[in-house]
Order: structure tokens, then sequence, then C-alpha cells
């Protein structure tokens, strides 16, 4: 590995690890402590755990004599990781008042000194720290995304609706393509990730697959057309659904996604900049895989498989609105052809998250990453408008419980052929 | 379809009816009434719901002038139609104290009546009405294999541990082949049921898939090998596990199969035959699929996709140990090659039930028989000891959500190539 | 104790045994083994209960070498008495599907032979014997209410409704008189049980009290009283409510008496007799303690304390409607003065019920019996229309939940003077 | 009303309020944000609501034209007022981030300056502006209490142990008497808070009460005591326990009072100090109802009613470890005669939380107060280490419900003559 690359992932590094910080400006110190359901976590613990994951997985392995920032974050800020050994309880995140947020940003300063020490001092020689530093980094900015969902959970659930981004709403300019299909052929195909580019472990091995004849929506379901869902009874029509999501259905009184609010007759959403209108022809977004699986059945479609989506996606450029855009709202795009494919919303997709063929766990606690993960979720393909655009690529497979809305979720329209 | 066909038909019809009331022979009024847990039904209720089936989707819609044997039943006996209108809630079905089981079996002779008469005087008009009774048959059969298992779930509740089967319980005589394993090339190949044998609507349509090399062991997981995953801590290392499933065993504080218990230091098992010792030859039964996966991954191997296990078995004739041979345990089995793919334990496949590409939905209250469970279930393939031998085919997808266990549940390793 | 009074013991131990199995003469096997909640118990284990209570605290101390019926019954049939040892958990009463009411039935025959052999063989011997014999009989007597109203829920639970006493239905023919008040003058009185009569260790001791100039109504709450407070909006003004009490109206969506149900715009109520129309005239029925407060503080009276009630009651004489009319609903009483303060309804106090001064809980399993209940519930007064005649008493306390309805709870107010 | 006590209650008011503000010196903007669990609120909602309460009660009555400070806060800060309407959910209270204790500060700041304006302008006027400036005062004092209590149990569940009064510890210098009786005669006497002194609705009316001849322990129970029961088995002792108790024993797992530890073989205990060793000699403090009562059963004594503490406590005058003192946790005392009756831990008497005879409940809002909780709770008398002194007197009636031991509660026996 040469000079050049070297320099790039320090570069790279100081980057990712400061656009973390950029994205808590508007946050007070009690915003970052509050932890507002289980599967969120709190701001502080984001900026922590990231840091110790450097920490953990580097410094303590690659450094001789290294010693703890303090002991107690190996305890506090394990997220995971059975290997590593027993850690504060995932519900209770949000008790830890204590450290501070300012000992927190003390904490990131240290490490990412020492990080910085250590790319400095051990160029050409550890192709292995530069490969965890890449991780690091890759999981870092997964946690970026992260920490923009539980914030706008986290404000949701306060009645007096604060907005992260006050002085980002624009009305909507643009107005979307009709609902199109995009057809492609039956084929014996390769899916998945390989070659020098990072990618996680869950998007390789690279593998054959047999893609039957399907045929893709030109963009992601909108606003509009879930309107005409709930007004059709969707939500109350159990036939449309799977059994498990009418169970849920009723368990949870869904009537519309969440962060939707009807009020004095019209909707609106709550969004990172306040309570805003429905913007009719942007994509719809928070919305569980139970709701996407029955309006593809109420529309007479169905969703998308993962290799289905893989196979269309890779002949498009990544670029799209991420979170560098700093508009943290789905937009509408009015492009020709298959567009949004990437940015604006995750798109569901009708695969179970499952380990693809020839998949192995990695040894050690960095095998923890995904594969212990693969039961019971489904695959998210495309990116939102808060991923940060190096997580964009055709091979990244997200993945949430069907039941699961807060992350930026949307859906596209797919049919056999 | 000639009369010999119809014939069989009808009498197919009078021995399953037939078969489903000799399981009762030992069963009083009070077993027959009780539902343990939510997951499974009184045998009163199965008695009464298999013969609403066919009054529901035979009776009513092609007998003119059908009066109902009991208005209410419809409220009563509906498991989970949405189509058909309001039902008794599920967990509410140990309620039923009345109709009592002799109004049940007069219900179940008033249907069988008039059901034979329709087949005896519809003779070569109605095909809809064939498939549909061949279609309840199976149903029938389902919910055979069903009372089975819900009964000996209701018996494990009892201090007293009765034996519904007191007088088979013989010693076991064989001893398990060493695990080995067979290889299979990689091919592309079709996967599915079609043709005129009936089968479910999940089971098809026949379709493509690329399997990818792998091998398969020559046989079930034994208990004896279940033992050594005990005693090596298999339940108290959290490494091995997926997350939801390490999170289960904690919840439901696991520590070996459903109905096993260790007393005075050694190992038994509730069976259908009573409280009995381990037969440490025969194949582990009543096992997660959560457990199934952490088994696999602490012998170093994997589980088997429903598709290679397709592969596999539809070279081998379906013959084994099923319901009608009344052990209704399962049996060690000495042979060579691959050995009990068929009856004894269903298999835990690594496979999501999921639908085949190109599955549709039927219309009507039919058409809720199996597309709505697609979600969060895993796929079992190869029948178990109360399996009725008609229900056993290489292409039957049986389909139960990781954690449970009460079933006739096992597992076989397989490995990639 | 002379021959005519031990001889009276013993008529009453058949008498009581008897009238217990008279109940049951309606119900089948599967009514008997069902347990509809938590709370309730089955048929068949009520029949058991009392009589392994005889078996527990009489035959196994007092007869030399006796031999238990069964020894598993004592795992099954205690049911909260920690001295004796462990048990069947409550909420698994329903599981016990055998043994079946026929071995009950048997298991009661075989004790009560015992039982009357033992009476006769130790005349003039064994106080001891005498005290826990009436003590059994007066249990049993409990249990018969307790069969009673457990049914009740049961059947409440079956879409059938079915009445378990079918022919016994009368139009009310009296009505009701208008509510008004009697005075009591202040006075330091002496209040619970003392002497020979059976009463239950927490009536006493009698002791010295000072009561409060207080009025108290002549009959109890009517049903079309407390459709006036439904029709005010009583089960939607939270001011009216306790703070426990309205949390739980909205947790239970509380909006009329327990079996109460608008059918069609008028209300009926679930009986012992079948689904009847509101017999307006009649006592309200199945109220818990929070609605019965809530309601004294919508009149803008209050709730009697048991102290009240026990002044008031003794100076009149204990008849009224009680288990052995066989009517098993309340009654309208057309009469004059204080009426209906035995039967009909059990009457909330507003007495939390607590020991008196000096109690002392009795040593061994018998001490069990009421004093580890004396916390968070309310005393009830009075006896209902399924009491047994035999327990109706001035210093008689009954006490409940205060949210639990399936009593046959009412209410009288009181004000003070 | 003179003048002179006019202004004495304007310098009340700035006292309590400037000594609440006090309590938070060492808290950090995150420490006064989270809620720890739904019986507890956050530091900030403390603070604001104490606020609220006089900004409704007083200024929106009161001050012609007044202008809420920030109509969202009526909302956010109402506690459990109905009359007065919709409010937060008190389990979210936690999720209220903003407004930020800056803005909180500056609420109080501006209340306070109006309250005061008022005070000094409507002199001779208003007895009811007095009034309810008073019981305003006497709620942000119980909200002082409940401050301390609530960090204390959020301190519990971080890791770090974090101490609030970190200067503050000194080792125990005096040890405790031996435990003795003090003996008092049955009378006819009056129980309850009359005359001019400020006391809260349920505290009165006074009224005759006979009390049954009893006496009294000398002092609290002692660690030490409580240490010799949990050595002799009393959280294994089922028939020590009231039913409920040992349920809750049984769910909870209790072993030891709240925040008590074992570290390596010695028991040790939260505090606002710390974690600290225990004090053998200080007063058992968080233990719960049923710890109570088991351990009084287990001590062959009983609790005190109390209608019996306040008999004693009347003759004693009211000086204590209060909350001024600084302390926050329970001292030693080893003083002769009956010692600490006020102060260092709350007593658990056995009287459940009932209306005295007599008791209305105030019209309005401020009638919300104390009579809708009188169901459930047990009375505690005395206050604690962290009562202010102001709110120390004989006829005080503290309640909690009997499983709850996050408050700073004891005990002290008794038994009957």
């Amino acid at each position: 590995m040469t000079d050049t690359l070297r320099l790039s992932l320090l570069q790279q590094f100081v980057a990712v690890r400061a656009a973390t910080e950029e994205l808590i400006s508007n946050l007070s110190a009690e915003d970052m402590v509050v932890q507002s359901m289980p599967d969120a976590s709190p701001t502080k613990w984001h900026l922590a755990h990231t840091t110790w994951f450097f920490e953990q997985f580097i410094l303590k392995d690659y450094l001789s004599n290294y010693t703890e920032f303090e002991p107690d974050y190996n305890y506090l800020f394990n997220s995971y990781y059975e290997n590593i050994g027993k850690r504060h309880a995932r519900p209770m995140r949000g008790m830890l008042t204590r450290p501070g947020i300012d000992e927190i940003l003390a904490y990131r300063e240290a490490i990412n000194e020492t990080i910085i020490q250590l790319l400095d001092s051990h160029h050409s020689k550890h192709k292995r720290i530069e490969e965890l530093v890449t991780l690091g980094l890759h999981h870092e900015m997964q946690h970026q995304e992260l920490l923009m969902t539980d914030i706008l959970h986290a404000f949701s659930l306060n009645p007096l609706l604060p907005a992260l981004n006050p002085d980002r709403y624009d009305e909507p300019e643009t107005s979307v393509e009709a609902l199109s299909f995009h057809s492609f052929e039956p084929e014996l195909t390769s899916i998945g990730a390989h070659g020098d580019e990072f990618y996680f472990d869950c998007e390789g091995p690279r593998h054959s697959v047999y893609v039957h004849p399907f045929a893709l929506a030109n963009r992601p379901v909108s606003n509009r057309e879930w309107l005409d869902f709930i007004h059709d009874g969707g939500y109350q029509t159990p036939t449309l659904w799977l059994s498990d999501g009418w169970h849920q259905v009723q368990k949870e009184q869904w009537r519309a996604p969440l962060y939707w609010q009807k009020n004095e007759g019209h909707w609106q959403q709550f969004t990172l900049s306040g309570l805003l209108d429905i913007d009719a022809d942007a994509p719809v977004c928070h919305i569980s895989y139970f709701e996407a699986d029955a309006f593809a059945r109420w529309a007479g479609y169905r969703l998308v498989t993962e290799q289905e989506w893989e196979v269309a996606a890779r002949q498009h450029s990544p670029n799209g609105n991420y979170l560098e855009a700093q508009r943290w709202r789905p937009s509408c795009s009015a492009g020709q052809g298959l567009v949004q494919l990437y940015g604006d919303v995750w798109e569901w997709t009708a695969s179970p998250y499952s380990p693809y063929p020839g998949f192995k766990i990695a040894e050690g606690a960095v095998g923890e990453y995904n594969g212990k993960f693969m039961c019971g979720q489904y695959v998210l393909r495309g990116g939102s408008c808060v991923t940060p655009a190096m997580q964009i690529r055709p091979s990244y497979r997200n993945f949430f419980y069907p039941h699961q809305r807060w992350q930026f979720t949307g859906m596209r329209l797919a049919k056999d052929l």
C-alpha cells in the first residue's frame, strides 16, 4: 500500500470523526443523554461507542503497553460484543448522565490523537490496522445515521416538537414522474461484493444466483400514493396484511406511517426540520416492512428481492440525497429512468436477511458484527437522506425487523414478468 | 376423472376422517377441552375446526339451500380466515367447554354424511369440489399432527405426567451410524412441486435455482451428540448463538430441549409414552431453530437450506417412522446412506419461509392458507413420527417460528464444499 | 360437648359435602376442568381442594397410620399453604385434565367415609378435631360460593353464553323503595366476633372502637341508579375516581359493571340464568371497589366503614336471598327499613382489610388462612345470593382487591352526620 | 393577619425556593433530565412543576390579565390534576430534553418575582392567596425530598456510582441503645391536626379514636438487626411474609434492602455519599412495607399503627437528622428514651392510608392533592434525613405503596400489651 493511500486513510479518519461531531452542533447536553426507546441510543453513547470501537479493536491489540483511557468505558460502551465481556444493558443507556458530554468529547480527542499517531508511525507495516481503521470508520458512519434517526425519535416524543434543522425548510418544487416499470431479463448472474473496496462481511461472498424475469418501478412509492392507500382503508383491511403485520397494526393502532399526525383534517409529519405538511410527491418514509408489504399487495404488485434490486442498481451511479446534503428528509426527484435508487429512503426488499452461500463469520469479536443478526430481519437497500455518501454502494445490505419504522425506510414496487 | 379415482377420493375421505377419531381413543372429555398455550389448540377444537373447513369451503358454496349445522360454529371454529368474518380469539379456545365432545362428534358425523353424499352425487361434474375435498383432507392431516403435538404439550404441564400411549414403550435396539457427509455437485436445477398430485400452494411454482456445492450429513443429529453440546456448555456460550436466540435462552432459561428434565443426575424426556430415559441414539427432538443453529455452529457445520434438502431428498423414497406407526417418538435408524430424511423429526432448514418466485396467493378465503404466514418463520422439511404418511413428500414446506419447540423438530448438519 | 351437638356436626358434615356436589349437577366434565383466569379455579379443583383440606389438616394429624389417598394430591390441591410444602402453580390449575372428575368424586367419597368414622369414633375426646371439621366445613362453604362465581366467569367467556340455571328465570315483581337514610348515634362500642359459634380468626378479637355519628342507606344501590351514573358520564369523569381506579378504568376500558353488555341499544347482563335484561330495581352487582367508591362520590355520599356496617347489621336478623334459594342472582326487595343487609350482594366497605387490635395469626399451616392476605384488599360485608346461609353473620369479613369484580359485589351508601 | 406575619411568608417563600435550587449545585444538566423509573421524576421536572404550581393555582386565578409564562408548560408540568386538563404522560417526563435547565431556571425566577410582587401588593387582602402560597411552599418541600430520592435512584443505576455529596462522609461514632419498649395506656383520645399551623387536608379532621394498650420500641430497627434477619433466612422464608409480599420477593429477587450490595463477602450500600460500608448501628433504610412487616413477624412483634405513633410522638419535640443537616443518610442516635421519632427514616405504620372520619375532598383542582390516593398505600410517619425541617410534625401522614423502597423508609417495632 502506497503512502498516498495511507495518507488518504488518515484524512478519511479525520474527516469522518469530525463529521460525527458536526452533527451535534445544535444539540444540548440534555438532548444527548436521553434514550427514547430500547431500539435507540443516546447521542452521547453513539459518540463514545464509536470511539471505544477504535480503542478496543485497534489500540488494545496493536499498541504495546497501551493503557485504557478509562477502564469503566469498556463496560459502558461495548454494544453487543459477547467475546469482550459483560456490558451495560442496552435499555439502560439513557441512565448514563455521567460521564458528561465534555468527558466524552475529551475521550474522542484522546483516542483520535492516538490513532493518528499509530497510522503515522506504522506505515507500510500493518495492513490489519488499516483494515480495522477502515472498518471503524464505516462503523462510525453507520452510527452517524443512527444518531440522526434516534434524535428524530427522541424529539418526536417531546410535545414541543423541536427542530434539529430549523432553517433548512424549503418548499418542494419538482413534481414526481408517473409510475412506470423497467423490465429485466432472466439471468444466471453474480451477486454480492468483491474486490478491494471496503464492504461489510455480510455483503459477500460474491456468488451465482438465478434471477427470474421481473420489472422494477421507476421510483419509490410517494406520499400521495400512500394517502390513497390510507383513504382506501388500507390500515383497516386485514386481508392485505401478513398475519404478523395485521397483529402489529392492531396492537399499535397504526393508521399512518410513523411521525405522521392528522391536524385539523390534514396530514403532517414530524421531521428533523420540525412539523411539516406532507410533501405529496416525496417518497413515503418511516414505514415498516409490514406496511410496505401490505401496500404492494393493495397496489397489485410485490416488493423487490435484494438480488433483483442489486441487478438493477449496479447499472446506476450512486448519487442522491444523502447525509451530506443536510436536508435530512426525502426529496421528490423528477428524473427519467430508474431514479432515487440511492439516497432519500432505504427500500424494503422481500428478502429476509440471511447469509449468502459460503458466508463465514470472522474469528473473534469482530465476527459478531453482522452474522449473529441474521434472523427475523429483512434487507433494505440503497441508503437514505441521512446515510453518509461513503456508505452508498449497490451491495450494501442494511437490515431491520419488519415492525421497525424509525429509520428512514420507504419502498419501491416490483412485479413478475 | 374416472370413477376409480373418485371412489378413491371418497375412500380417502372416510379413511382420513376416521383416522382423526382413532387418535382420541385414549383421551377423556377433560383432556380434549384444555388449551395449554396460545400456540396450541384443544383436541376438541381440532376435531371441530377440520369439520368446519369442509362445511365452510364446500357445503356452503356447492350445496344449494345448505343450512348450517349450527350458525355459531362459524364463529367458534374459524381459525384465521379474515375473509370469512369475525372469530373466537385464538388464546380463548380453551374456554369452549361447550359444545361438548359428543356434540362435536355429532357435528363430524353430520358433515361426513353430507360430504359423502355430495361426492357420490357430483361425480364427473365438479373438479373444484374434488380439489377442495382433497385440500380439506390434507388440512385435516395437518391437524392430526397438531393434535398430537398439542396433547403432548398439555400432558407435559400435568405433574402426573400421563402417557397417551402407555403400552408402546420398547427399548431401542439399533445403534446409530457414525456421522458422515454426502457430497452434491453445483447445479442449476428446478425446485418445488408440480404435476397432478396434491401439494399446497406454497410448494410451488416449480422454479429454477442455482444450488452451490454442498455436503449433507447421513442422518439427523442424535441425542448423544446433543448431550455433548450440553456438557460442553452450549447453552451457556453466547457466541454460539444468534442474537435473538441468546436472548431467548436467557429469557426462558433453556438448558436442554423441550420436555427434557434432569432427575437424580440423568436426563429423561417426556413423551407420548410418558417419561422415558433419553434414547442416546435417537434423533434429538423438540429443539428450536435457535438451538439447531447454535448446535451447528458449535459442531463447525451449518444448517441445510431447503433447496439443498430438496435436491438431496427427491432421490429417496419417502418411507419412515410416521404417525401410522403409532410409536409417536423418534427412532434410531441404523441404515446406510442418507437415512431418515422422511419421518422421525422435522429438520430445521436455514431457509426463512418466503414465497417462491412467481408465487401468487389464491383468490378468496382459501388463499389465506399459507401466504400470509410468510414472515419470520423458518422452513422445516421431511415430516415426523406424528406426520401422516400421505403428507410426506420432497416438496413439503412446514414452517414455524425460530423459538418454537413443541413440534417434533430436529436437525441435520450440512457444510459448504 | 354433648352427643347431640356431635351428631349435629356429623349431620352438618354430610349436608355441606352433599350440597357442594349438588351444585355441579348441570355441569359437564368439560365445564369442570377449565380455569378462566388466574383468580378463578376449576370446579374440579374446588371439589378436590376442599377434600384435601380435611385430609391434610385432620386425617394426617389425627389418624394414626393414615395413608394418603394419593400422595400427588398434596401437591395438586394445596392452595397456598407454604407450611405444607410446594404446590401446583395457581394459574396452572386448568391444566389438570387428570385426575378426572370421577376420580375426584371417588376421592371425596373416600375422605367423607373416613371423616365420618373419625367423628363417630372420637366422640367426647377431641375438641380440636371438631374445631377443624367445623373450620373445614366453613372453608368448603366459601368454596361453594367461589365455585359459583368461577363458573359464571367461565361461562361468560363462551360465546354461546350457556345458562347454569336455565329454568329459574322469573320476572321481577316488586319495586324498590326510594333511597332514604337511617341515622346512628356516636358511641364507643365493641366490634368483632366472640362466643361459641364458629367464626374465622380475622373476625376477632372483639374490641372497643369509637364510631362517629353516621347514616346508612335503607337498601343497596340499584341497577336503575347505576344506569343514571353511566348516562351521566360516570365512567368518563376522572375526578370521580381514585387515582388507581381511574387507571384501571382506562386500562380495562370499563364502561359498565362486569357481565353487562349493550345489545341494540339496551343493556343486558349475563347471569347464571343466561343473558337477561337488566332488572332495574335489583341491586347492582359485579362492581369493583373502584366503581363503588366513584359512584358514592358522584352521588354525594361515601361508602360505609365495616365498623358502621356491623353496628347497623347486628340489629337485624340474617335472612335473605342466599345460595340455598337457588335464584343465584340478586333480587329486588321492597321491604321497609334497612333491607337486604344480608344476601343478594356483598357490600363493599371503605375499610381496608387489616387485623383487628390484638389479632394473632394461629400457629402452623391453619394460621395461613386469613392473616397473610391483610394487605391491599377491602372488606365486604353481608353475603350474596350465592353465599351459603350458614356463612351469614354480622361479623363476617369477606375481602377482595379493589379491582376485582367477578364476585357478587354491590354497595350501599352512607354519609357523615 | 399582621404585617409581621406577611413578611414572614414572603421570607419563607424566598427561603424555600432558594433551598430547592441549592440542592442542585452538584448536578449537571444531564443529571437533571433523566427519569430513572416511572415512580421517579427528573430533577428539572421537579424544579418546573413546583413553579407551575404557584403559577397555576395563584397567578392565573388571582392576577388579573395574567399571561402564562409559556402555555405549553401547563401541559408539560401538570403532575396529576385532572381538573386542569390533559398533561404529559408521567413515564415520559424523562423525554423532555427541552426546555433546558436554563429555561427552567428562568421560569422559576420569573414566577418568583411575580409571586413576590403579589405578596407585597395584596397585604391584608387575600387570605386565600396566603393559604395557597403556604400550600405551594409545603408542596415544594415535598418535592425537595422527592428530588433527593429520585437522584439517588438515578445515580444507583449508573455503574460509576457517582456521589452527590462526596465530601460529607464521616464514620459513625456513637453506638446504639439496646432495644426496649415504652408502654402506653389505653385511652379514648383525639388524633389528627387542627389549629392555625399549616397541615395537609389528609391530616384532619381531628377526631376521637380509641387506642388499645401498646408498647413502642425506643428506636428504629438497625442495620445490625436487619443483617440478623438476612442471615436467619428472612428473605427465603415464605411464612414470614404477607402473600403479596412473598410474591414481590420472588418476582424481584429481593435479598436485602434497596441499594445494598454484597461485595467480596461484606455488605455495602449506595448512598448520596457514594458506596459505603453498612453502618451497623444506623437505622435500616430503603425497605418496603412488605419487608418491614416480615421483619416484625420474624422478630415476634408488629408494626405500630399511625394512631399509636401519633400518641407517642406528640409528646416529643421534632428535632432530628433532616434535609438541612446535609448528611442525607440516616445516623445512629445514642439517646435515651424514645429516640429518632423524627428524621433519619420514615417509619412504616400498619395503617392503610384512608380518610379520617369526616374527611372531605376540597373543591376544585387543589382537592386532588391527597384524597384520590387513599387506596392501596400505607402511612409512614416522622420524616427522614432528606425531609425539610418545616415538614416535620406529629400529624404528618406520608404514604407509599407497600412495594416501594426508593424513599428513605425504615421501621420501628411495637407490640400489644
